[in-house]
């Protein structure tokens, strides 16, 4: 039986091993991905983001509690930064989610592929489908949001909670601005702090100067104490809310259409550099291009145009 | 006369153009890029990496002053987080170095190319060769040192200061352990705050922690108010002095090997994606490709491979 129907039938260790395929790169990977891609499209996928320090973590952990008290079964796709040096990442050893830790409806994944093939979007992608096709009713996408990789990466979650916290200094008015248009839903976390009344207020207001199309959906800013719960009823409730306007007004369908559009440029992407590869491979051409290009023989856009166009000669244009 | 001539000549105002066409994505920008190529090796690249709210701005305008103090012509690279919905930068209009805006000697570029094809760290590293025709000797690189995009952008500079404040909460503890292996100088700024001392001395043991390698370079932790120039001149000077460790190790020799093959790799990829695109252009095949996945007739990974087998028939493997 493939990994990818063993998947199927909810074998969470076949899942375990896909996924460290993926991350692997191995290219058997991809068969089983496209084995399972006709049984994906279930899973509600949430994505939580915001700068280091947030309590993204914890607040994860509570909301998959209050999935889990639901019934639904709960995948949690966590982005850790990664070592550039190691290629490992950082938080690996951080114990994730203690309590969640026996619990069979729940399945946890830290990611952190430095270095892999597509980069962290594409991975990210291809384990949310692994846990939608293994049955997960929600797949919840931790990442710290920074960069454009993690801004990516928020773009393949259904609702995206935006997790801010009092007092990160004059800059994050700044970073706010451009996280502003990637919220369904402001948290501001840590809520007893100094200077939350301050915060939630202040992004409340750059919300409302945005402006407002008619029928779309108005982002909330909420409050919340993840370590001690609180708030955290409310935060879910609207999180379903958001998911309810999301399949009645129509959005799914331009979210379907440039998800897919993405998935296809991304593979496409890799796919090509891979033939390049294999393609350089013979005679090592790469390391003479390389070394060209040190004694300054050749600067690397030439380079590039010998090598595509022996790979592609004069077909396409 | 070309823009490459020109700006070989020192011609500031073909500088911006050719950087405008880069940002733009224009195709005729690589003629001239490969004309400058043969022309560039000349500038000593610096890189300012931190979280937001470090003061990396502020920073980077001392530095800017110190070296154009000791006759040097600097040009600045500042990286702004980009709005993921509006495209542009979300500092772009936040005036950068205003006292520098008279000087000649000074060449600042803000950089927000988010969606160009190759991302930030392809178009950091020509607007970075531009200034270094240009004759610029020294090339200060500004980002926020987060995300992966960020990590590659460093890795241009030959010279790597990250900038960190104290007082930024517990996760910033992980973050360092990542930023440990990228920084030649760490930097404490804001170093009248609280907490201050603490963060240089964690920073220091943790150093101190790393395995050194013999006759590598051993970085060193240094104390900055960049606001009132406190500890400018003592930094400028470890900077001078890792450039000459550079230069005297034949550190050099590994660094130029790597980043001739990242800038070709890099190169190699965007040149593939957009031959594709051309390819797809026609007859529509993108769009009739994504509304297949959409009716799940393929998935993205089938619809790939029938592309690129149309692409390059048989001819590589």
């Amino acid at each position: 039986m493939s990994l990818a129907e063993q998947i199927l039938e909810g074998n969470i260790r076949a899942a375990a091993r896909l996924m460290r395929d993926i991350d692997d790169g191995r290219p058997q990977a991809i068969d089983e991905l496209k084995q399972l891609y006709p049984h994906t499209g279930n899973a509600y996928i949430i994505g939580i983001t915001g700068p280091p320090g947030a309590g993204k973590s914890t607040l994860v952990d509570q909301l998959t509690a209050s999935f889990r008290s639901q019934g639904k079964k709960v995948g949690v796709v966590a982005i850790d930064p990664t070592s550039p040096f190691t290629g490992g990442a950082i938080l690996g050893d951080r114990i994730r989610m203690n309590r969640h830790s026996c619990d069979e409806g729940v399945f946890i994944r830290s990611l952190a592929t430095r270095g892999a093939l597509g980069g962290l979007s594409r991975s990210t992608s291809d384990v949310a489908l692994v846990m939608d096709a293994l049955g997960m009713d929600i797949v919840i996408i931790e990442t710290v949001g920074v960069g454009q990789d993690e801004v990516d990466i928020v773009k393949e979650a259904h609702t995206t909670c935006v997790v801010m916290v009092p007092g990160l200094g004059d800059d994050i008015q700044a970073i706010k601005a451009g996280i502003l248009e990637i919220g369904d839903i402001f948290v501001v976390n840590k809520a007893d702090r100094e200077g939350a009344d301050r915060t939630a207020r202040e992004l409340s207001t750059m919300l409302e100067m945005r402006h407002a199309v008619a029928g779309a959906w108005s982002p909330k800013v909420m409050k919340t104490e993840a370590q001690r719960g609180t708030g955290m009823s409310e935060l879910t409730d609207e999180i379903l809310a958001h998911h309810a306007f999301f399949l009645s007004s129509g959005t799914i369908n331009n979210f379907l259409r440039e998800r897919n559009q993405r998935h296809f440029m991304g593979i496409l992407r890799d796919t090509l550099l891979q033939k390049a590869l294999s393609f350089m491979a013979k005679d090592s051409v790469l390391d003479k291009v390389v070394a060209d290009m040190l004694d300054h023989l050749i600067d690397p856009y030439s380079a590039v145009e010998v090598i595509v166009e022996h790979m592609m000669p004069n077909r396409i244009d």
